[in-house]
């Protein structure tokens, strides 16, 4: 059981307590008081949580809006916000497969001048993943002046510990439209997922991007591992810095570069391919397929940019080496030198990004040691965007 | 039921599946598939959990080695790594006691030349708080050859979920005796907590610091939520940054300046005392009790440097006050008013940290816009450290 629900639920059984002796008894268990203290913490945090009254609002199911992140545009999916068409199934492993029916990465933008934004959304399985904000929440951000994306509130907690199913994700100022997008959860499985205004209030989806989008093929890190809120996952970050659509293709442990999946990436018409497989894969791994993967895709993307990115310096290196320098493990060494190879070849549209200090350099942005927090996701996010940028520049 | 625990059970039932055509019917469902995927990327991540054959260890409980962050050494506690003791019961609320149980901010420093570190705990209650490893979880700091602490392994959140009461924190590089530090959990309460290393190896606790501890008397925010590891709460890490003693009086919820409080802190013989309570008070509590707090603890330490801290500026200012500059709300603005007051009457030793900003410019510091997540934590830990710096070397 939660903390969070055995706090409430401790701190409801006080409220409902009949006598003041039940209540006294109740309150002589330092536990108890404590469930109350968080209880009434997390109710002012879930400020804008739930009004006592549900206000008359218009529901828009979002993959009707229009929902940016998912590509293959007209295509038939296993659910309205699954990440790769039914007729590739059998292009990609059954982990790929599995993996891509989460919405990670995926938004819609819109605009609209209600005066609060709620969200009525359906798991296929209850809440099998509750345990933070970007796994099962859902991130809004608004537009500045500048037309710059940026975070305004996340599902309180409470709401997804209760498993509420229809609430007031935001209370916002109203009378005027202003520009807001909503990430969908980094890890369950959406069978519906409803954005709801004040009823006549304004409401326009966005257009649909004309740019091509950044396509990220990747890991549980690109699938957003441990960032605090969907939004703040790295290709998400990245797109709001370059204001570019956005394809996340993490695919949590199963990022093992399939010449199929090279054929399956190649059917996007991308801005550019960054593939971000090192973590799921051995150096013999590495050795077998990183070539023949990359030749694939070049193949069938042959002006498309390639950016491979080297999985990120671990932060005890220090420890385990004696050494602050980088280390450049085996596998990684591996996949450096085909790069080199094919740069060398002459693809000049074949790019790589080491690993050297990708979460940044303060040795305590990833929880794990292999997945970025939110300080390793900033700061890859930091090390991407420029490069990407340069690369699309070029 | 937890997404990981959820997620290794089905993997579970697969690995028992006994005929094939079961493990065909158990591999139609993707839910399953996804579980493999993430049981199989968590094994990975849990390299430093647990070997097949635990080796034989010398097991030492943490509060006789000598914890560093409880305060009244010789007093008796209500628990071994409780905050507050017993003779000061009464002089607290109910809340504050409660919060006081567990062992935040507590740590233990040792050398050893063991090649592992294990960790066997007793939580009162079970393990009510599994959802982060901050909450839940050890984490492990080793000393580089400047005498820094810099992080090392956190207990693996498989651990966490499993409830897993003896485990591995970390396997080491041997032969070579190092300075470790571990930090106790944030928020549970710890009736036990041993360190066990390789039997025969060297164990040497650090002597206790002769230094004043750094006291942050403060709410949910002192006492860690959201940092996803305990080392990486704001106290924990100015206390790495300055190499000073650090008590962490952080109380969810409950840190509301009762004079009680004031005469609390003040029996701690402290080098400075960080007051950061805005968060858990209305302007109508400041106005009635923040000066007197700030009085009774000036009479009762005249010479020790005081500084009161403002909560933060929203990241979301700029939405809702059309203006990024930073907003000061009536109650801070009344603590501003009071500490202004107090100093103008000749309180040299009595300072004031803005919010502006305090939980950095990039509007992802907190994923609930109150309590700061990691970018939060270390954005605070870069402020408050530098400012207490200058007022302990005047």
């Amino acid at each position: 059981m939660g903390e969070i629900r055995l706090w409430r639920a401790r701190a409801a059984e006080y409220r409902i307590g009949k006598t003041k002796s039940a209540q006294r008894k109740f309150m002589k268990n330092p536990a108890n008081i404590m469930a109350l203290a968080l209880a009434a913490a997390l109710a002012a945090v879930a400020r804008g949580g739930e009004s006592a009254q549900t206000p008359d609002l218009d529901w828009r199911e979002i993959s009707e809006i229009g929902t940016e992140g998912q590509a293959w545009k007209g295509e038939k999916f296993p659910y309205p916000y699954a990440r790769i068409p039914l007729k590739f199934k059998d292009n990609v492993t059954k982990n790929v497969w599995a993996n891509s029916l989460t919405p990670t990465g995926m938004s819609a933008t819109f605009e609209t001048d209600s005066d609060q934004i709620w969200i009525s959304r359906e798991f296929l399985h209850g809440n099998p993943s509750p345990f933070w904000f970007g796994n099962s929440g859902f991130d809004l951000y608004a537009a500045d002046k500048d037309g710059n994306f940026r975070w305004l509130a996340t599902t309180p907690i409470a709401r997804i510990k209760d498993n509420s199913k229809t609430y007031k994700l935001s209370s916002l100022l109203g009378g005027k439209p202003r520009m807001y997008r909503v990430y969908l959860p980094l890890r369950n499985i959406l069978t519906s997922a409803k954005i709801g205004v004040k009823k006549g209030s304004s409401f326009k989806p966005a257009p649909q991007p004309a740019e091509k989008p950044l396509v990220f093929y990747g890991t549980s890190i690109v699938h957003g591992a441990w960032a605090t809120h969907s939004g703040l996952s790295h290709p998400s970050a990245i797109g709001r810095m370059l204001k570019m659509p956005v394809v996340n293709l993490g695919f949590s442990g199963s990022a093992q570069m399939e010449t199929g999946m090279a054929e399956t990436l190649a059917t996007i018409d991308a801005a550019i391919y960054v593939i971000d497989a090192t973590q799921n894969m051995s150096e013999k791994l590495v050795r077998e397929r990183c070539e023949k993967f990359l030749r694939r895709l070049r193949e069938l993307r042959p002006n498309t940019p390639i950016l491979v990115a080297e999985e990120a310096t671990s932060a005890t290196a220090w420890y385990w080496r004696d050494s602050d320098g980088p280390y450049l493990a085996p596998k990684c060494a591996a996949q450096r030198e085909i790069v080199k190879r094919l740069q060398s070849e002459g693809d000049k549209n074949l790019h790589y990004i080491g690993g050297e200090w990708l979460f940044g350099k303060d040795g305590e942005a990833s929880p794990d040691n292999c997945h970025p927090g939110d300080l390793g996701m900033k700061a890859m996010a930091e090390r991407f965007a420029p490069a990407i940028e340069k690369i699309l520049k070029k």
